[in-house]
């Protein structure tokens, strides 16, 4: 391929990203309940970008000057709102050809956060063929970044790390000396097999039953629905198509 | 058996640690590679008590008093100091009857981290039945706090939470809620069958091997060579025995 052997790494949750580290590297955003499944979503039903904003009084103000705008918080619509945060919000009747404002203060801080990186891209099981293709075309590092859930650890994005870790890894060109994506790796072997059945036991799908919020579990975990890859650029995610 | 089911949570770093919720729970500090493991070995022999102290200045202090004091930076014995933090330093002969000075900066952080706990245990593989028997014989919900490395995820202190929750979980007295600790159990399930061979891929692994401190990696991976069960009172080290 004529490209140099380039080294995954992986981090937990966003108390533990070390910005330095990782400014060269491709950093992929990955929020499988629900951020990263819904934006993907939302390109692949032919939205043109997406503006992820912090505030909710920022959210107010973009829905003022007429933008679409999904907001929630802890799981509710907000009132000036046009929808939540669901992948099934983001109908192509919704969003084909728009702009949408989303609302995400948990995302955008990791976008902070990542911002000395070469590229920010969003990754969900929903894009991971088309992301593992784009990346592979790619002569960068990657850091799987996974949001975590209130700076905790937690399984789901732990998993789709791992399984992006092992696609590219098979590959020979990626290598990983880190123990996160180890870690990764090997949960990801122990998920593969039944994924639906494993992802059973994980905090944030009672957390999402408990609201009645569980509806896109069994989506969110669809492989290869969508072909975009959401980067970012100068703020807005806009989509490459691979 | 007349106690109420009990939780445990893991932690995989202090940098995630949150002192607010662990407040009347029973904190297992977990550093393998190598703090916990010396520190169960002094007390197995002999010694009657650790001081563990955070700065060089401090150690060195100590070691003007007449203390015995164990002392590294990045692997190297400091000067002044007896002798350094492999378990294989501290002997019968040395320790025996003793007070020992631990010259730890992460180690110390972490008791900082977790003072508002019901109490502060040292646990590794060396003590991990006893630990385990004295933990069924308490009436507290368990956070086991990996040390990690350099605020890092490791998998060799995960690895070891998911053994001992392993073993707490399975009386039926404990249960767990916790991504973090069902990481930890689904990783001590694929090391299990072959601890050794297993950690031979972690990133801590490769660091002691660089500096020739790979010598004690078999022994802290022993079983039960310790039945003491290291307990801090006012920032001194003692041992409890099972």
């Amino acid at each position: 391929m004529g490209k140099s052997q380039r080294i995954i790494e992986t981090c937990f949750s966003p108390a533990l990203y070390e910005p330095d580290l990782h400014s060269g590297s491709i950093v992929i955003v990955i929020d499988i309940f629900r951020a990263s499944s819904a934006i993907c979503t939302a390109f692949s039903n032919g939205a043109s970008s997406i503006i992820p904003v912090a505030g909710v009084d920022e959210a107010r103000e973009y829905k003022a000057k007429g933008y679409l705008v999904a907001a929630e918080r802890d799981g509710f619509v907000l009132d000036f709102a046009d929808f939540g945060n669901s992948p099934f919000n983001f109908t192509k009747e919704r969003v084909d050809g728009k702009t949408i404002v989303y609302s995400t203060t948990n995302g955008t801080g990791i976008i902070k956060l990542a911002s000395l990186a070469y590229k920010i891209a969003i990754g969900s099981f929903l894009n991971i063929t088309a992301l593992e293709k784009w990346l592979v075309a790619q002569d960068k590092n990657v850091m799987l970044f996974c949001a975590g859930w209130k700076n905790r650890f937690n399984l789901e994005d732990s998993i789709f790390a791992g399984a992006l870790a092992d696609r590219l890894m098979k590959n020979g060109n990626y290598a990983t000396f880190c123990d996160s994506t180890l870690a990764a790796l090997d949960l990801w072997s122990l998920a593969k097999p039944d994924l639906r059945g494993y992802i059973e036991k994980v905090a944030q799908r009672s957390r999402l039953r408990d609201k009645k919020l569980d509806d896109c579990i069994d989506f969110c975990l669809t492989t290869d629905y969508s072909g975009n890859i959401p980067v970012l650029k100068d703020g807005i995610l806009t989509s490459l198509i691979c």
